[in-house]
C-alpha cells in the first residue's frame, strides 16, 4: 500500500551481487492480484531470475501464490509434506491447522518447495521457459534464511556463461558528492567498461564502482587487461580518499569502529544528548558489542549532564549545553565514571525547535576523550530531526574511528 | 543499484493518500538512462500522475532530466532564473558555478520549475498529454519540502471528478496477524467496496481499511450509504481491538507515549540493556521529547547495572541479568536516581550468541515502575538481532502506554 519501506531487496541485492548477479529493477505493488500479475509479466521479460517477497501468508489479502500460478499456467495443489510440517508447527503453538492456515501449503504443480525453518509459510521456486521465478515470504529473516539455504545453491545454472558483475562500494564521510567527483573523475578516463556512481545520505557519500566481466554481448573476447585496470583504479580511489574512506562493501561504520575497539581491547563509554540513544543503538547492532561498550548515558536534561557526567554547572551556564566545552566535559565525564579507556560525546540541536541565530538547528559538537587527551569537533547538519540525529551519530563514530586510527600510528 | 532502502515514496504516499490519491505502483531503477525511460513509459500508461525522485544532481550519473525530456519529446534548456539562483547559492558557499554544477538548471522546454528552498538542484513539473510528470531531487527533506510547497497545490485539477481513496490504518501490538483476522473477518461480510489489509513487523500488525468514494467506473451513482457503513466498520474495529490498538494513521508508538506523558506532565527515565539505546532513540525522534524524557541509561555490563542503576549484585547472581527481578530493579533504579515519576527498563538476549536452553535468544523482560508500584512482562521474540531489538523496544513502549492508560482510569 505504499506506506512502508521495502527492505527485503537490500539483502537480496547484497547476496546476488556477491554471486556476480546484477539486480537491475525493483517493482513494488500492493496485495492486488492484477498488479502482481502485471509486474510479473514485465519482470520475466527483462530478467533471468525474478524474486518475489510477501503475500504467502494465511490472511485473505495474501495472493502471490495465485498470481505466480496464473503466470506459469499451472494449478495450485497442496504439498502433503508441507501440510504435515505446518500441522507440527501449529501443534507446537497449541493451535489446530484450520483450512485458512492450510492454504500456506499450496504451491504451483511442479514447483520446488522451499522450507521455512524460521516461520510457517513456505516459499517455492518455479522454472518457466528459461526463467526462474522465486517466491519468498515477506518476513525479512524468514526470506533471508530461505534464500541462503534454498535458493543460492540453485542459482548458478541460470547464469552459466553469462557476463558477471564485479562491484566495489567505498563509503566515505567528510567530503561532498561534488568534491568527491572532482577528485575521482580524472581516474575514469575514457574507460567505457566501468561505471562510477554516487549516493549521498546523512551517513556520508557511497561511491560504487562496477565492471562487467566474462562473455559480453557484442564483445569478441573477454578483455583480459580490464581486471588489472579495475583493481588499479580501486587502489587509486583508496589512496585519493585517504582517511575519508571509512568502509568498503557492506561494512557499516559501527562494525568498523567495533573491530578497531575489539582488536585493541579498548572499552568505550558514550554520553549522548541530541542523538538520544542512536549512537548506542547503532553500536549495539553489532553482535559482540558488549565486549567493548560499557555503557551509554543519554543525558537530555542539564541536571542529568551534571549529576551523571559531572559536567560543571558553570560550564553549562557560561557556554550553553550545546558548546565545545560541554562536549569535552561530557566525553571526559563518561570516561571517568565508567573507568573505560575512551569517552565519546555528542551535544547539539536536532530541531525543529530550539535553534537561535548564534546556535542554529543542526549545530552539533562531538567530544572524544582518550589517553592522548581530548578532541572536539564542530559540525553543521541540514535536514529534518531524523537526518540531523543520524548525521550527528555518524560524525561521532567517525571522530572515534579517526582517533583510533591515529592512536595506532603513534 | 539496489542496495539502499528507498524511503522518499513513504512520505509521498502519506501526502498523496491525504489527498485521496492512491499510490498503486513503485518502480526502482538505477541511474541508467534506458531503465528510467522504460520505467517512465510504463508508468504514464497506468497512472495520471508520475513522481520521480533522484538523479537531478550535478554528478555524471544523474540522468533523470534527460530521460524525462526524451519521454515528453522536448529538449532541455537552461532556465535563466534558475542559473541565477544557483550562482547565488554557490557564491554563498564560496564556490563558482562551473559548467557541471550549471547543468542543474536544465529543464525540458515548457516545464514548470520547482524551486529548491533546501538545497541546490531544482525539480520540475511537466504536463504531457493528460498526464503529469513530476521530477524531484533524491535528498528526502528537499523532495518533501518541494512536493508540499510546489506540487500539492497543482495536483487537484488532475483528479477532478475521479474516484477518491479513503484509508484508515490501525496499528496494533500484542496479537498475531491470524488472530486479528479471526476477530475482524466477520465484520467484512460481503462488502465489496472495502478492502482490509494486514502488515506484520516487529512493531506489531498494521491493519489498513480502504474504501473508494465518489464517481466510480461502472457505478451509476455514488453509494451514499457506504460512508456511514465504513465509519461504523472502523468503530467496530476499534472496539474489537481494544487496548491492542495503540495508534491510527501515521502516528507512531513513540508519539502516542509522548502525548500521554506530556498531557499528564509526567517525566520518564529509561534503563536499557539489550535494546542498546533504541528506546531512547525512538523517544527522542519526537520533537519536544526533552520535556518528559530526563535520561536514558544503557547499562550493558553488570557493573554498570549495579553502579548506575543500583541493581543489587545478589539479584544478578541469583537470577541472572536477564530476569524478571533484574528488569524490575532496573526500572526502579532508573526512577530513583533520576527522581522521575516513571522508570522503564528492558533486559534480554538480542543474539545471535548468548542464548541457552533456559534463556534462549529473543527472551526479553520489560520492567515498569510508577506510583502504583512495579509491573514486569516477559516476551519471546524471533528473528535476527535487529528485529529482536526493535520488538523489545516496542514491547517496552507498549507496557508504558498501557500503564499510563490504566493510571488514567483509576
Amino acid at each position: 500500500m505504499g506506506d512502508r519501506a521495502e527492505t527485503n531487496s537490500l539483502f537480496l541485492t547484497d547476496l546476488m551481487t556477491d554471486q556476480g548477479i546484477q539486480v537491475s529493477w525493483k517493482t513494488i505493488v500492493g496485495d492486488v492480484h492484477a498488479h502482481i500479475c502485471a509486474a510479473l509479466i514485465q519482470a520475466v521479460e527483462r530478467a533471468n531470475v525474478v524474486v518475489l517477497t510477501g503475500g504467502l501468508g494465511s490472511t485473505r489479502d495474501d495472493c502471490t501464490r495465485q498470481a505466480v500460478a496464473q503466470m506459469v499456467g499451472r494449478p495450485l495443489r497442496p504439498r502433503i509434506s508441507t501440510v504435515r510440517a505446518l500441522k507440527a508447527t501449529y501443534a507446537f503453538y497449541g493451535r489446530p491447522l484450520n483450512p485458512r492456515l492450510r492454504r500456506q501449503a499450496l504451491v504451483p504443480v511442479g514447483a520446488v518447495v522451499l522450507e521455512n525453518s524460521m516461520g510457517t509459510a513456505p516459499g517455492f521456486l518455479c522454472e518457466w521457459k528459461d526463467r526462474l521465478i522465486i517466491a519468498l515470504p515477506g518476513v525479512p529473516h524468514e526470506a533471508k534464511t530461505m534464500f541462503m539455504e534454498g535458493v543460492l545453491p540453485r542459482l548458478s545454472p541460470f547464469f552459466r556463461g553469462e557476463r558477471r558483475l564485479e562491484q566495489r562500494v567505498f563509503h566515505t564521510f567528510g567530503l561532498s558528492e561534488s568534491e568527491l567527483e572532482e577528485r575521482l573523475f580524472p581516474l575514469m578516463g575514457d574507460n567505457g567498461t566501468v561505471d562510477m556512481g554516487f549516493l549521498a545520505s546523512p551517513l556520508g557519500v557511497a561511491i560504487t564502482m562496477r565492471r562487467w566481466k566474462g562473455k559480453q554481448v557484442g564483445m569478441k573476447k573477454a578483455n583480459q587487461g580490464s581486471q588489472d585496470a579495475f583493481d588499479h583504479m580501486c587502489g587509486s580511489i583508496r589512496r585519493i580518499l585517504g582517511e575519508c574512506l571509512y568502509a568498503e562493501q557492506a561494512m557499516s561504520m559501527e562494525e568498523v569502529v567495533g573491530d578497531l575497539l575489539s582488536s585493541r581491547s579498548l572499552s568505550l563509554a558514550v554520553a549522548e544528548s541530541c542523538t538520544g540513544g542512536l549512537i548506542g543503538h547503532r553500536l549495539t547492532q553489532v553482535p559482540g558489542s558488549s565486549h567493548y561498550l560499557d555503557r551509554v548515558c543519554v543525558c537530555y536534561s542539564n541536571e542529568a549532564k551534571q549529576e551523571v557526567l559531572h559536567v560543571p554547572a558553570t560550564l553549562i551556564q557560561r557556554y550553553g549545553a550545546v558548546s565545545r566545552q560541554v562536549a569535552e566535559a561530557m566525553a571526559h565525564g563518561a570516561r571517568t565514571i565508567s573507568r573505560t579507556q575512551i569517552g565519546l560525546s555528542v551535544t547539539g540541536i536536532a530541531g525543529p525547535g530550539g535553534g537561535t541565530r548564534k546556535k542554529p538547528v543542526g549545530l552539533v559538537y562531538v567530544g572524544f576523550d582518550g589517553r592522548h587527551g581530548p578532541i572536539t569537533r564542530k559540525y553543521r547538519f541540514h535536514g529534518d530531526r531524523s537526518s540531523i540525529k543520524l548525521g550527528a551519530s555518524q560524525a561521532a563514530l567517525d571522530v572515534l574511528r579517526r582517533s583510533l586510527l591515529r592512536d595506532k600510528r603513534r
